[in-house]
């Protein structure tokens, strides 16, 4: 089962998702994929990991790491699926990455690799955007490079655990406008999921809601205002974005 | 005036603090110190900067920053006044940081350095510890040594801006059971608050109960299990905490 957040005539709702991304309210209306406003399905903390895929590493010129490289990202910066993400004026990078989330569903403390996925409430997709130009080295993006507001398009929605037989072995794929750009599998990650929440829980509590972004694999190019970019993995979800200008995203903000 | 957050017979209670510590309820009851649970008096994303002051930069063989190393923490990490912190079993450096946090009153995005006060609710003391051995390099703690659970006490309440004539000339200080172990003074931070404001708004939105922890002096010591380790900021507050054991932190939880 697919379950999101969508706001509608000004309320949020919980809502689960049926064929064609119609979403069912807990009411039991059906509405269209157009007619609601897409939210982050999970809103804790995301923990992102850098450079967890190894032909990804190659792509940026680092060597892979031998230990996870994760970082925080605040919740400023999620925004939901069909929604807008704007790209900075003057930098010269700004880079899509398709990724696979997985979502916390109990809490986790010392969790052993093989009991992980007991820890989970399903998977979800994100397009962990980065502005290239602040990259400066190997062992941290800093927050300009990760931390704009709005710059993480997170979801659609959670699938359940039980409708991902196996998240180790799903393709990643990025199209912008229509292209096919980026493509890779879940099975050439560094640090598999099991090993992530043994590894960040043995030194922290992992919360439910909590979202782990896994990496992204090669393949990565410059998007523009006005492109339209699609992050799918295979089996979780498709998640679209438009990108828009810095003077447009922040007006729009304003009306809103 | 100086602003609190704090449990008493198990409501969370916003207050405000009086003579001795006090805390005054809104329904206008008084209560001592020892009465009530002193909890972190904000709740928003703690922007933390590493190596903000020149002389704590050398003491770890590190130069200074040319640009604020700021990184996020989450807020599992957050405790209040007069709480229990844990010590990881089998590490080899606990160390303190005795910082003056700027709180965040109002959104704050491309806010110029010399309106910079005019977004802050007001300040507030933390100890940023840190766990040495994972610091692996200048750019980055990793998780390990800033993020794990309850191992920053913040507190014990937000003074107001207007009580705090020049943010920029406080001594800072640390003792152990009662031994003075840290001694600096905010004059000596590399970049001020009015800059971190400028700088992070200039990428980001911040938003009220947002905090920035400016960063810690020279002067770190080793802490273990049974210490009271006090951190004080002039004209801003004295935070209490008391350093436990792994087992004893989290069989306490258990017990709560």
């Amino acid at each position: 089962m697919k379950h999101a957040r969508i706001r509608f005539e000004g309320q949020v709702h919980a809502v689960t998702v049926e064929a064609g991304n119609a979403v069912r309210l807990l009411d039991g209306r059906l509405l269209g994929e157009d007619q609601v406003e897409w939210l982050p399905p999970a809103t804790g903390n995301m923990f992102a990991l850098g450079l967890n895929y190894a032909d990804h590493a190659a792509e940026l010129a680092f060597k892979p790491p031998t230990e996870p490289l994760a970082f925080i990202k605040s919740p400023g910066t999620y925004t939901g699926h069909n929604q807008k993400t704007w790209r900075p004026d003057n930098v010269a990078y700004m880079h899509y990455e398709c990724e696979l989330v997985a979502v916390i569903g109990k809490t986790a403390r010392n969790v052993k690799r093989e009991n992980a996925l007991d820890y989970l409430a399903g998977y979800t997709v994100c397009n962990d955007y980065a502005i290239r130009d602040y990259l400066e080295n190997y062992y941290r993006p800093n927050l300009r490079v990760k931390n704009r507001d709005a710059t993480t398009p997170v979801g659609p929605w959670i699938v359940d655990v039980a409708d991902v037989p196996d998240p180790s072995d799903l393709k990643l794929r990025t199209w912008i406008n229509g292209e096919l750009r980026q493509e890779g599998s879940t099975k050439d990650m560094i640090f598999d999921i099991p090993y992530l929440i043994e590894y960040l829980s043995s030194f922290m509590t992992l919360q439910p809601g909590d979202m782990i972004a896994t990496g992204t694999p090669e393949g990565l190019a410059d998007v523009v205002p006005g492109d339209e970019v699609v992050v799918e993995v295979e089996g979780v979800g498709r998640l679209v974005n438009n990108i828009v200008s810095e003077a447009a995203f922040f007006a729009s903000r304003r009306e809103a």
